[in-house]
């Protein structure tokens, strides 16, 4: 058998803990798979004396990232602390130079400096793997960067926030509102104290950028992505878009178009019978549709400290399994000196559908108005609905469109003029349809 | 950058077809991905005059899949023939003794040999990989023999037949009978002229042989499996299964028990808001659940000549990302030597809901007699309806009984005692409940 792979872990907490005890607990089992034995020799976290219900011995404490990245004997270092600059991105980079293999679960680290990294990573020869950095414990990266090579993607996109489709569905399950549902996911520790992050979509961007990346070869641009939040989404909005089919989703999508790269994250409506609305609570789920291999569906955990943990020992094992050096897997899927510039697509090119709810007073003509001013913007109509709303007891009334494909500009222009009417309350609802390609 | 990889190709159908264009056309991207470039230097297929419509100068052609796999100068030997014996037996044989890689997309040789040959591939340092062998486009030999690496696997089911889906979910969408539907296959080209094999789950059942070693480490036991086909299945459980929020889908379930590992292939009711349930029509779709990284569900497209070629060409892909001799990835998740014995579950320890539906005459004490003989052998019932038929102008009428988790043995003896009664009219049907483990 060859020599054990030795490892060094930065970062103790839920996931680095639980990587511990599953690779001391499955010692003999991983050694039988690999070929070889794994092996925790160098640890460093923020606290050394804090029990975290595993036996340290033989492990050598360094004081800091840096230091074990720079000085311990190890063949791996794994990153996972978190953060897109200071300790984390240091030991890395230093890690890297070095030659070692990294191992990281950090989305930030990577939507900002992934490119960097991944050039350090292939000019060294070592192998930076970082399944769990996007979509927890679904194996995304592996299969963009492994099993679709070849292929043309043409649209990535998912569910990528365990605390917004939370949120989606137990407002939708439970008629609650957004803020009730989002005390809820604190109180069960799906959403911060602070959830901005999470419910503003820029946890969801992170990740989206480092897909897109891996899914058209185009450098990581994280600040290119146009971004809407789920906290105007209101429970009206998940009644009226059950009554027409659809459920709404925080989506992160990224799409090939004539002008470049499409990359949003919005509140997005999706059929009631396509497989990814039926992706409830914090799982996640990420579509990838190419060329030759079609659609592909991939629905799992996205977080928690064990399915993230079972995500970095896939990719500690990757490199477990191959000799030093012999493994050239792209890092981001292409060499990164072979990345092509990141060609953005605006957003008001964007092409589809799109729902929108309209507050207006109850008079005469209205709908005609509506109606008139998608047309002069040659926005065609699937439908155009009047929803009653039982607690509605004032004048105004709701009127809910669907339209078929247009384009952002046209659906922005369309919506300007509504508000220049004097019918309208309130400001108009504009959530945009995603369609799988097969529906 | 490296030598070329050097592939030889035996079998020129639709897949094979398909492999050799997409590696014509996509040769620069793949040798700026792979690091190296990936040609066809040899070919065989039954008819060498054949226009396949590609350009076949450059490669050699041999008279033979087993004088190509001895004697041409590859790398890499990919078998898109089929068969469990024969020529693809032969001369994967060869090409792995001569140390040759190996891909193939060959599910019926890999569930009657493929031990054999992944002892062979292990001892000569050699890759077997086989992505395309199990519903096709969807990476889940990659899922369960790299990502899921350390974790114990519970359970693995799937709808791997595309034929048998699309017959399902078109009697269930349209109203129509197996046969109206099996012809219709036929008519696409989803079903072949003789269909045994797919819809009496013989398919399904080489699949499943597969993943279950995979999952659970013991050796190929593609004989030991419960097998039970669609045929029986009529319109009128289709409409009861949607009325009690089920939908009936061709499993493959392989399952870790106590008494030993479960396989078993029959018709099953899923719940019709689990995602699984949403899968409609060819796709193919494939759930893990391990203890580590929870539920892991990947749905795509099981069958198709480019779906297929795709598969295959992330194996090709991953072989020439590595150095010769370098990746010691066990054939078959685990090293052919250490795999384990299989140990049968018997069926009639088998532990499930139950859905049953009989037809009786109608007569007062029928509901009394079933039910008792359901208490009798400590069956537990969800629900006992009778349900009206429309078309039942006779005096017989339909009883459907759902039972909260019983045993197999528990339910045959059940319906050996209901068939003894005189209320009876023909024969009883008897499907099992599969709850995806979230739900």
């Amino acid at each position: 058998m060859a020599d054990a792979l030795k490892v060094g872990i930065a970062g103790l907490g839920t996931v680095g803990a639980s990587l511990v005890k599953i690779i001391q607990t499955r010692a003999n089992e991983l050694a039988v798979t690999c070929g070889r034995a794994i092996e925790i020799t160098a640890i460093t976290a923020r606290d050394r004396n804090r029990d975290r219900g595993f036996d340290m011995s033989g492990m050598a404490w360094f004081e800091t990232p840096e230091k074990l990245a720079a000085e311990a004997d190890i063949d791996v270092f794994v990153e996972l602390m978190g953060g897109a600059t200071g300790a984390a991105a240091d030991s890395v980079r230093i890690a890297l130079e070095r030659g070692l293999h990294v191992v990281t679960a950090n989305k930030a680290l990577l939507a900002a400096s992934g490119v960097e990294l991944a050039t350090i990573a292939e000019e060294k020869g070592a192998l930076l793997n970082f399944e769990a950095a996007v979509a927890g414990g679904i194996p995304v990266i592996k299969a963009l960067r492994e099993s679709l090579t070849g292929n043309t993607v043409s649209r990535v996109y998912g569910i990528m926030n365990g605390t917004c489709n939370y949120i989606l569905t137990k407002m939708e399950k439970e008629g609650l509102s957004f803020e009730e549902c989002l005390k809820e996911a604190q109180r069960l520790g799906y959403a911060e104290a602070d959830p901005a992050f999470d419910i503003e979509g820029n946890d969801t961007a992170h990740k989206l950028a480092i897909l897109t990346t891996l899914a058209f070869g185009t450098k990581i641009a994280a600040d290119e992505i146009y971004l809407e939040g789920i906290t105007n989404i209101s429970i009206d909005d998940i009644l009226a878009a059950a009554d027409l089919g659809y459920r709404i989703k925080l989506l992160g999508v990224a799409q090939r178009t004539e002008s470049g790269i499409e990359q949003r994250v919005h509140p997005t409506m999706v059929p009631h019978d396509s497989v990814i609305a039926q992706v409830d609570g914090v799982t996640n789920a990420v579509a990838i549709e190419s060329d030759i291999l079609g659609e592909l569906l991939m629905v799992g955990p996205g977080a928690g400290g064990n399915a993230t943990a079972s995500a970095v020992l896939g990719d500690i094992a990757d490199i477990a399994k191959s000799q030093p050096g012999a493994q050239r897997v792209p890092v981001l899927g292409t060499p990164a000196v072979a990345l092509a510039p990141y060609q953005k697509a605006r957003m008001r090119s964007h092409e589809g559908g799109y729902f929108i709810r309209l507050t207006v007073a109850d008079r005469t003509g209205v709908f005609a108005s509506v109606a008139a001013r998608m047309a002069e913007n040659n926005i065609s109509l699937e439908s155009i609905v009047q929803r009653p709303k039982p607690a509605q007891t004032d004048t105004s009334k709701t009127i809910i469109l669907v339209t078929h494909a247009t384009t952002e500009a046209s659906i922005r222009k369309a919506v300007e003029g509504i508000k220049q009417e004097t019918y309208l309350v309130g400001e108009p609802q504009v959530i945009r349809i995603e369609r799988p390609r097969a529906s």
